[in-house]
């Protein structure tokens, strides 16, 4: 980037990039929040209104993406640039499957519907208000440049892990009870699934913000305190 | 690209990068076999390996990404190059998903030689063996530029969406007929699951590697058979 213009053209349109990725977050965060109350009050409208509204974060990502290319083509950026803006592109992709994963949440919704769970919600719902918060805290740290915010996010995402192995062993607890809890509790159990993956997605994101804050990458390895994989309950 | 010889230098760093990915996709190939051998014949060992080679695609997935920028950096490429180059990243973070869930088999594979499944092990092979034949297809449309090649992985996923929504089924009657069941085809469930997500991953290659034969976007609305989120069995 040679002159003082186009460095201003470069942060204008970094500043526009990231505007639209903070947009696709908040999509995010609302269409979760109303996929888990299609799942707790079995509504089958907004459970559709989820999955409906899913490609607007597709078209978001896509003009993500368009943008970035542009960047890379006209600015030419190197070094700490170059990383950050491929950060947002990641960034994106992330946010994508963080959307599709609600979606799936609310099309197992519409199967409860049919066949409704008795109860065990209430502990999905703090999973759920678990990740919503590690969203808000990695875009606020996006915002305002906090690396140190987006590290916290590591940690909190220990927290709905945590969670997650006990859900797991509820839920197989119902299904053992009762042969006819299996379908229901199976869904809820990869809808508990997704909101891990959801979880996981937000610690990427961690990430790459701190990358594009730092320049260099987070290091030591991710803690990671889901265990169910290997959960043997007989 | 100005000249002759930065054309040639970027064909020549090109090739080189997609080496690495076509070594990411050997990688993601045997260690899936692997891993489902570690579930078919209950082998500790086997899966500890999967586990413990994961980080080998994750390295390859760093380099293949730090080539990708140095190329952005060094040859600026522009218009369907930059595209191209873009494409090949996107490809090294499926596959690099592809080996998690590899290993994340080769995890409940643990659990399951602690409290084993009777059986539903030979509808799974045949999952996996469609996916790795998918593999192997755009692996091969990428090596010899052959889009009609990659298209025709779109339809092969729905062949494994079929596979898994009887697998699904399978399982589900499994732990109806008998509580203590519940847990083995919990997991049996989540890594058929693994499987065809590995599948969407594939499918997510295709449309990439299209991209890079062909300069534009795949055009139609992936078609989708994993009914499995809308399932009710009573």
């Amino acid at each position: 980037m040679p002159n003082q213009h186009t460095m201003q053209a470069f942060d204008k349109e970094l500043r526009d990039v990231n505007a639209l990725v903070l947009q696709m977050a908040e999509n995010v965060l609302s269409q979760l929040s109303l996929a888990i109350e299609s799942v707790a009050s079995l509504d089958a409208e907004d459970a559709l209104k989820v999955i409906e509204q899913d490609q607007q974060i597709d078209q978001l990502e896509w003009e993500v993406e368009n943008q970035v290319i542009r960047i890379l083509a006209l600015r030419e950026p190197k070094a700490d640039d170059l990383r950050r803006v491929v950060s947002i592109m990641k960034t994106a992709t992330d946010l994508e499957r963080m959307g599709d994963l609600s979606a799936n949440i609310s099309k197992r919704a519409l199967a409860l519907v049919q066949n409704p769970p008795g109860s065990g919600i209430s502990a999905l719902n703090m999973m759920v208000k678990s990740v919503q918060a590690m969203v808000k805290t990695v875009m606020t740290a996006f915002q305002e440049n906090d690396s140190a915010m987006a590290m916290s996010v590591w940690r909190q995402d220990l927290e709905v892990d945590e969670l997650f192995n006990s859900v797991f062993r509820e839920y197989l607890t119902y299904m053992m009870e009762n042969p006819r809890n299996i379908s229901p509790y199976t869904h809820l159990l990869f809808i508990a699934k997704n909101v891990e993956r959801i979880g996981d997605h937000v610690t990427n994101i961690a990430e790459n913000v701190y990358y594009i804050i730092e320049g260099k990458q987070m290091h030591g390895k991710r803690p990671k305190g889901d265990l169910t994989s290997s959960t043997v309950v007989v």
